[in-house]
């Protein structure tokens, strides 16, 4: 039934309603325990990575040999014929040949979604351009659904680039599917972008959008970090001025519910301070990373065993 | 026979007579319907590509997986050793000591040679400077073989940059094999070199070289478009005359046979319009990478099997 | 026993007593006539390449396949997060959940001790900086033990850049528990640094540094051989002056023992001249690299197996 459903990939958040998601969670639990299998064996993952990545890719790879496959690939756009002009809708429909299965990531926001048209085989969208990623917020919602015991009824905020961040995007989306307040918390030049806004509204979510977390510390069950690129900032001086806001800190711990959860996407740069590492009950981002393995393990199993 | 004939690798189209071709196109047929095999179970093939590539060396790795292998190697020249001075030899030397098979992409002509000469594990020539890339040739031959029943008795038109197209080169050679006529159609400043020309000759191969192939679209059975570089002309001025007549468009193709068949190693940039995708029965430039699939699955079990 | 000392890797020389190099030896002696065993499936090495490498990174795949595990990692920081400002301590928390072992070579002189201080999985040191690279020292063992039959008692040249190569550097360490003569060889501006050589003195191991090897070529039972860069000369006429005295001939090799053994830890290129390689029983560089093979498997084994 997934299967059918996603025949021709994951594209975007928007394909998956409540019982797709849920299905998935479980799936995504069941393989937290199971550390290899053969259920692909004989299977191979194309992982075509235009743009650098370093847990998307190896959790895939990683999550397609714990289930027997293998993997085919490039991690850089130069050492693949696009450096000499080729197209997406070409390359996928030559490597669709030579694989059961393709993993995408493209700096375009359309190109997954081109690809799976030229596709015969599934595509799964690891991040295209300012659009969306998917997984990721598949795997986000498999963490919180275990680290909180439930996603319906909690308080999530979601800080940073909301503009052009793919992450926030696709699960902005997902979260539509629950019974949750979001509070989205950027500058106000990078806030969520309206066709996101207007999905959220249709569905009757209650969301608020805000500048600063500090105030709703006390409030939240989950706050999801991400980055904020300095060069968004049409305006340097502003970005001097709020940039300590997104700083989250051990004094910002301090002010949270005993089951806070701090989240985040990976890679980190400045916005949580290694500080708040060691506080490993509240601090789940690496403990999140793990949960992006069963996640995929669960996502190449229901798209390629036959 | 063939392993013992070929027991140095598969450096240059002139290796091959009749017989040994017919022998591996027969090999490569029966690949096709053998999705996964265990022949190749704990063997290692090394894919060195010191110039990019996408279907080369991903059907190369998808062969060997297919097969029951393993595969390593480096994607990119500033990543391996040989940014820090090495020579082909030194890295020839060393690498066979990890693996069963060498396939490499060089931007030297004579590299192929020289690796095969220093190892003492077949070398697989996967492209040499503007030499030759006698895999992609095979693979053709299987194309044409399975699309049109025969090799003997076909007009066959080759477009492109054949004086440094080392695909036109290693195919020109091929075919020296088969009772074919050969239409060469290229500007002038790139037509085939002295060299296969004389080869050609000493065979009696009946070749003519033209500068246009809209004139003999009604006679043709098989068309093998290749990329001219912009770069290559002398004259931009020319270039930009000439252009034109070497892109393929729906028109020309209401020209042909109904037999008719349109090939292209791929990357293909400008050459064939899009449109002419949609044709699949006679545009079978993407089966042909699914050939390509089987061509080097079977070459790698030839080389590789005990 | 081996694998409860090194459950954090092998970061460093200095971690090895004689019983431990002794065992490891033994292991990687074994590992050379099994050439495929299933004693690793269902692992995964990570492969984390900050920095170029062909035998390091070619050999450490190799035998991973050779004992039944799978690969997953990157081949250069441009593909990885790391160019986003990832730290190495955030990489190793993210991959440590994808793998079972991590090899890792980084510019950095610290990064491998960081590294394992971070990570819950063995963490091997495949050079850091210009600080260590054991791995390279062992397998240089294991070479001599099996070609001298014997490390005791030997006459040992260690020629080239000793200030920043990070190979002379394991090799000295791991041979201060041997009963060997160390002669230092190399421009003073290049000289060993005091703490090794600090080192040596507290175990009382004869060394001596001199600038040339030929007055003592015909006591050497062996002369490892390492590259200098032109780079690290401040005085660029300097350089100009002593590097014919660095590049090892074919007269040079006619001063030796009989049973005299030239190494490298390659990649070679103009300190050794390539007529030398011809004269297999003494110039066993390309052999070093097969031995490579067989110890990196041994070590692989004692971290991961069960």
């Amino acid at each position: 039934m997934f299967k059918e459903k996603f025949s021709e990939g994951i594209i975007s958040a928007k394909q998956f309603n409540r019982e797709d998601i849920e299905y998935i969670l479980k799936q995504g639990r069941k393989m937290i325990r199971v550390k290899n299998s053969h259920i692909l064996n004989g299977k191979i993952l194309a992982t075509l990575f235009f743009e650098p990545s370093t847990r998307t890719r190896l959790s895939f790879e990683s999550a397609m040999y714990r289930l027997g496959g293998n993997v085919i690939g490039f991690h850089s756009a130069d050492v693949s014929s696009f450096k000499k002009g080729e197209s997406i809708a070409d390359t996928i429909r030559t490597v669709q040949n030579y694989s059961d299965c393709i993993v995408m990531r493209n700096p375009l926001e359309g190109a997954a979604i081109l690809a799976s048209r030229f596709a015969n085989i599934p595509i799964i969208n690891a991040g295209s351009g300012s659009g969306e990623h998917p997984t990721q917020a598949l795997l986000d919602l498999l963490t919180i659904k275990e680290e909180c015991g439930t996603i319906d009824g909690l308080n999530i905020g979601i800080v940073g680039d909301l503009k052009y961040g793919r992450t926030a995007h696709s699960l902005s989306l997902l979260l539509s599917n629950f019974e949750v307040n979001i509070y989205f918390i950027s500058p106000r030049e990078l806030s969520l972008r309206n066709r996101y806004k207007a999905y959220l509204q249709e569905r009757k979510i209650k969301y608020k959008e805000i500048t600063r977390y500090r105030n709703i510390l006390d409030i939240l069950d989950v706050l999801y970090m991400t980055r904020i690129q300095k060069e968004r900032f049409v305006d340097q001086e502003e970005y001097e001025k709020v940039k300590s806001a997104y700083v989250f800190n051990e004094e910002d711990l301090e002010k949270t519910k005993e089951n806070f959860k701090l989240m985040h996407p990976l890679p980190r740069i400045t916005e949580i301070h290694p500080n708040v590492d060691t506080y490993s009950d509240k601090a789940i981002y690496f403990k999140q990373t793990g949960y992006g393995l069963a996640l995929r393990k669960a996502i190449l199993a229901e798209l390629m065993i036959d």
